[in-house]
């Protein structure tokens, strides 16, 4: 492409400090910002990730089919909530406007194996508008690409174990609710553990409904199984609280969370496929006692045993920088739903973005 | 492909036990084994890889050329020496038959920044017989698309550090001579260290007239700078002997090597680049002591700053897999002296290899 990458940044909380500032760093230009909070809408976006003013204010989202008509963006960066549901008015909006959506929406990373109904309709949008939508950030690449390139070395795979922690306050109020953080246990029990005792196939019924609420880990075995190629057989999922033996204060949350109450939890998905692969991967998210820092750990057991770490990765910017990086191959995919595992792998761009894009 | 991957095995040392289980454990039908040591000539492999026999004799190195002919095989894997003036001949009688081949020297990875010559002469035999030629193993994965891979969640990058280490007692003897395993301290500083204090200019010189004999990280610099499209200002290398309290034997090189004496190596290899992005690896391979195991840890500083660490690799393992697993995308690659950083990154088969070709 022979101009810069023109974006529009769809929310304007936590993580849009970096994913502006990296849009714009990595050559793109920035062209609007939408978000719904009136304490947001309105602020200058340098204010928002800490230079001087750009001069470009958040605009009410209300308002945003209107900007896109008018700005044409190439790329619009939604990150606003955590579920396709939550998503999918951001993600159609793109769609209908002909701009391609890339979404820090954890649930978006792979979608079709939770909300199939919601993605097999954005697809079709997308299809019809020319323009790709996809979700991506940080399990795109430390708990996808990065396994996935390591299994480029094992001759043959019994298990893929993976586990990975973040801190809850790092991320906005969607996150830190979503894994139950200040419950007691059994506010947890009922609202987060309830599908713990659910078999794969009740499991599958729920999704067909659309009422399933899947944890991170849940749409990333779906990944790993569709870049791998595995068929899988069976897939099942289990919430459990973490605690800490004194008070925690959240400023997330804006609460104090008693000993004993969950400051988040323990997400495990087993996964088994036809090919004999076991898929067992866990994701901690909590508050974090002052000891405690990111952790990404993954082994593939079989012929060789191969473990990689991740030593306290900064989940926030990676999340962020592995998103840019992703934009010129999002633009690039062919229209519909893609996600990322159908994508190359995430590549460094040490030129402007653009340089990067083989359209147009 | 719609049969299975027919190969061929050159060189039936300590690396092709495992190379030759894993091709056919893969699915790919091993035709022919060519070895120039009288020890081996003769023997069938199944003796060789530890099953019964399988009714495939070691042939003599000098009728490779005849059997290529009789068996066009598709792939020839070659795992005999380690630097591209050894291993040319074998390439080129590759080449002139049509068959790709794939390599374990460590030079092969990418020769362009060590062996010019010998590189572009088997660059345009390989065009001529439209077959493809590459070198591949445990650096390209290891040291390579697991790096670039990383750096695909960096915004910036300033500096790349590796470091890599692995016990010369794994390998033949060609490795551990190259590390200077055995030698005195005097003896190392006049055949392995002798470049030691040469300039990137002076190196250069060397490299035209096919002098120079690089480290692993000579070769593996020129890969990551490839893949990542930055532009080498100038490159450096320094080797430094390791030495052991106690004498250590080796049963590689069937000697004890004194306390004090050089048990092995770090090479450290320093680029600077026109995009600001300094590398500085170090590969460590030594007769190990007792309580040493292998190591490979990456830090990408910069914006964000990420370590990767991989804990006791198996190496021997890893560099045979990712061998096999880069078949298909051999067959499938433009011919040429094609260098793996400008294919696909590795993918592990959980089907027959050759259903992975899309060539045929
Ligand atoms: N890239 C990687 O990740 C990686 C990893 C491991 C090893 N390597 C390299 O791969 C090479 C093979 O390793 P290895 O451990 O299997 O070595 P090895 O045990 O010494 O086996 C090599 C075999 O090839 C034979 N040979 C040598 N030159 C030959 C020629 N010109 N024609 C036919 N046969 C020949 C040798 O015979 P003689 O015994 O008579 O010499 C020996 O039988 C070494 O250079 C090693 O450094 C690379």
């Amino acid at each position: 492409m022979d101009r810069k990458v023109k974006i529009v940044q769809y929310g304007c909380g936590k993580m849009s400090v970096y994913l502006m500032r990296y849009a714009m760093e990595k050559g793109g230009e920035l062209v609007a910002a939408f978000d719904a909070n009136p304490g947001v809408i309105g602020r200058d976006i340098g204010e928002i990730i800490g230079t001087a003013p750009l001069g470009i204010k958040v605009t009410d989202a209300a308002k945003a089919d209107e900007v896109l008509k008018q700005t044409k963006p190439d790329v619009c960066i939604i990150a606003t909530r955590s579920t396709m549901a939550e998503l999918k008015e951001a993600f159609a909006l793109c769609a209908k406007n002909g701009v391609n959506a890339i979404s820090t929406c954890e649930e978006a990373l792979f979608p079709w194996n939770s909300s199939p109904d919601i993605t097999r309709e954005l697809d079709e949008l997308a299809k019809a508008g020319g323009c790709t939508l996809c979700g991506s950030g940080y399990p795109d690449l430390f708990w996808g690409t990065m396994v996935t390139n390591l299994a480029g070395s094992s001759v043959s795979i019994t298990k893929i174990k993976g586990s990975s922690s973040y801190n809850v306050e790092d991320y906005g109020i969607a996150l830190a609710k979503g894994h139950g953080a200040g419950l007691t246990i059994e506010e947890f029990h009922r609202e987060i553990g309830n599908y713990n005792s659910l078999s794969s196939d009740e499991i599958k019924e729920l999704v067909i409904k659309g009422a399933y609420i899947p944890s991170y880990m849940w749409n990333q075995n779906g990944w790993l199984c569709s870049r791998l190629g595995l068929t899988i057989l069976s897939q099942t999922q289990k919430c459990v609280p973490h605690t800490y033996q004194s008070d925690l204060h959240s400023s997330t949350l804006d609460m104090t969370i008693k000993a004993g109450d969950a400051t988040g939890m323990s997400a495990i998905v087993t996964t088994e496929t036809a090919e004999g692969i076991t898929l067992e991967t866990e994701c901690i998210g909590k508050v974090y006692a002052p000891d405690e820092y990111d952790k990404n750990e993954w082994t593939l057991f079989g012929e060789p045993e191969t473990t990689v770490i991740v030593n306290r990765p900064a989940t926030v910017e990676l999340t962020c920088g592995t998103i840019v990086n992703r934009i010129p191959q999002l633009i690039d995919s062919p229209p519909g739903y893609i996600t990322t595992d159908k994508m190359p792998d995430n590549a460094y761009m040490a030129r402007p973005m653009h340089e990067y894009v083989k359209s147009r």
